[in-house]
């Protein structure tokens, strides 16, 4: 199955054809792909039983390194990392701009030269996660906790284990991504693993102001009004709108995003009957998803998160495994 | 000993009996108490010695989650949970107040989705922990590590611990609680936990400004002035005044706080011979305190803070244990 | 080899003659000193190779202390900890300068009491470790982690064992420390080692404004151009600038302080041809140092950062079991 990985650029496999670096998903071949979801399947764990735990990662040492503040995400991480038994640190570091891929390279050196395995960093600029893969020793890893607005592949793929525990066909699936897409590294990760996977009907919701470039996206289906774009759909992504975003869209305030933007009850029926709802978090409530609508039947948002510990302790596994 | 906790309200125990959530000394019997402070007192250990440690935490997760800094009330959590063989994680999270309980209660739920056990909070709000507590999965505990004005539990707890070890008769006792009433959760939860234990003799002492509204803390008798407010006493629990309270208490300045209501060793002499000096800490010295006192051979504020990890480790043991 | 200790002073050894605190170098004889080299020497790994495990700090419990952000010192410091076992707790702490004394030791005691048994120190104000280190409990080590601009011991000894693995003829080595001398503990902790490991020809180069005062850095040659500092030396020593030296140092701004100061390859050339490039990190690369010399083939800093590690396991190693 591992043998799928042999197609992967060399900048992320390595020379036995082993998963080295996740950064992103746009190279992930179908088969390595859903080998990860299947590695994740393993980790599932009802909310009510322990967690699941193994040994794998004993004597792995794994820094989470963050340039922007996301207690959340780091927590998955860390946890993820630590039921694998691996030694974890964290550090939030603010790097000058000025000089932002040097701190971040010395940093790293720092930190390889005090036997750190793998890095797992978020930062908000494009290509510094790159950088840092292409400058550590071969027997290091670097996992991307959020790439800028271009990649985020751990909830890419989180995403992908819940909808395809709810609606493994892909191929027959509709899915609609609504809201900032422009601005949304989730929104990227999603659309390049649906298409991995096979979903033909994707559908990207958002006011103009707040569509990517035409460039991007492609094979995506282009709507401005959230009835006709989640009209039929199976899946509903929403995202996270940002305050300093609404006014580029045109609108004002709050109430009226949610007015025109806002997942409701009542614009929860375009969908299928049986659609489920997903939401990266932190939610908005009020502001692009109602609460009934959060906490509803159809909301998989939790469940979300659970899959997010398990694709990372699947991603950290695969990634070490290989050397 | 446990079965007194059957007569707590609900949403505290657990259709056991047993206790869940700590949120409060309010509810709790009298047996409770007592059985937590004898768990607590099989962890107390000499200085020189080490800690206990126990593995009856082992693969329980627990989030010590602060909305307000308190580096180390964390670390006697940290470590309580760590020597009884828990993982660990630190969250500390800026809340916007204007949507406060949602923002909490998502990234509850989000840490409950990787399988968080126990919840520690410290938040400046009324109210909160309470909608926690009121919405965590039936396995999922929260542990109170200080709420507003309002309550602060396990310091109570400690407090009483340390009395006991020193004045084992309660219904004997004289106690003077010094300062800062009105705006204070470590007075609040003494005054709880001395009445439950017996004390009847229980004295507030505090500048007009700085007691609490007439319809709080029943029972104890109040006095403005400190040497008639310790005259006799077995125990003076002195409290940390803020700053920015002494002016609203009549006293410009910090001098002229201590001259009116800070404990000098002269002070001192009106309390019985024997009496113990207590502090929650952090102290002012010279403010509230004077060094001369605590230092001197009647403060027995280090002992609390060792008392402080002991009977943390009891809580988390005894939530954890019923489930 | 340990004997050598006894004629430390009794404030650093226990009565037994072991090393208890390490706050300075000033005072460690010589066959101390290399006796920690000694030690650490069995703790340095390969970069590509585990790391160094013991469990010699096993149920030990370690804080680290920062008051002053250094996120790369305080990761090195835990991760030496937890390879030993230790468990680690982090602290950074905002003190009040106006009671700074007391309120470190507050903090302190309040540690201590939670069973706490080494503490690991940075602080910018000279004076508070010794004040520490003089009252906590016998059984209780201060390491420092770095100390106003006075001492930064541990940086000290991973500079010498960095030394020693390429030029172990101490005797016969030139040595030029070149930058911010006046303000660093990195420039007085390497003196010291230097002078106490034999070495005669210690240079500081610096401009007349960032020279130290005439009576320190005794038996050091003074040398305002870093041409002539450097002519023939084995080992170059660069020094971190702070940005707001530059001016009080004449040089307005970073290209000139680079003209004037910075360690080029055409510069570099004025030292031997095999001489080692040292630097503590974090590097202002184009300032004090081109990446070109950085990243060169004489350039030892990252092996300087495994030593680090290294170095810090055989002093929280040696300072435990001494007692």
């Amino acid at each position: 199955m591992k043998s799928a990985a042999t197609t992967l650029p060399s900048n992320i496999t390595r020379a036995n054809g082993t998963l080295r670096h996740l950064l992103t998903l746009e190279d992930l071949p179908r088969a390595t792909l859903e080998s990860l979801l299947d590695d994740a399947e393993r980790f599932v764990r009802p909310l009510s039983s322990p967690p699941a735990r193994t040994n794998s990662l004993a004597g792995v040492t794994v820094a989470n390194l963050f340039t922007e503040p996301s207690t959340r995400t780091r927590v998955s991480f860390e946890l993820a990392a630590r039921r694998l038994g691996a030694d974890v640190v964290n550090l939030e570091v603010q790097l000058s701009s000025r000089t932002k891929g040097e701190s971040m390279l010395d940093t790293i050196f720092t930190l390889q030269a005090c036997h750190v395995d793998v890095f797992v960093i978020r930062d908000s600029e494009v290509g510094v996660l790159r950088l840092v893969a292409n400058n550590v020793e071969p027997h290091v890893s670097v996992l991307s906790a959020g790439e800028a607005h271009l990649s985020h592949p751990t909830q890419g793929l989180l995403d992908m284990l819940t909808i395809r525990h709810h609606k493994p066909n892909f191929e027959k699936l509709g899915v609609a991504i609504v809201g900032d897409i422009r601005h949304s590294r989730v929104a990227r990760s999603a659309w390049i693993a649906l298409r991995t996977l096979g979903v033909t009907d994707i559908r990207i919701v958002a006011p103009a102001a707040l569509m990517p470039d035409a460039d991007q996206f492609s094979g995506c289906q282009r709507v401005e009004s959230i009835e006709a774009g989640i009209a039929g759909v199976d899946v509903v992504m929403m995202l996270r709108i940002q305050k300093e975003r609404m006014q580029s869209a045109a609108v004002p305030d709050a109430e009226d995003y949610f007015s025109e933007y806002g997942l409701s009850a009542a614009r929860l029926a375009c969908a299928k009957p049986d659609a489920i709802v997903m939401h990266p978090q932190p939610m908005n409530r009020g502001i692009e998803i109602s609460s009934e609508v959060a906490d509803g039947p159809q909301s998989v948002i939790r469940e979300q998160v659970s899959n997010g510990v398990a694709v990372r302790m699947a991603v950290l596994e695969t990634i070490v495994a290989g050397r």
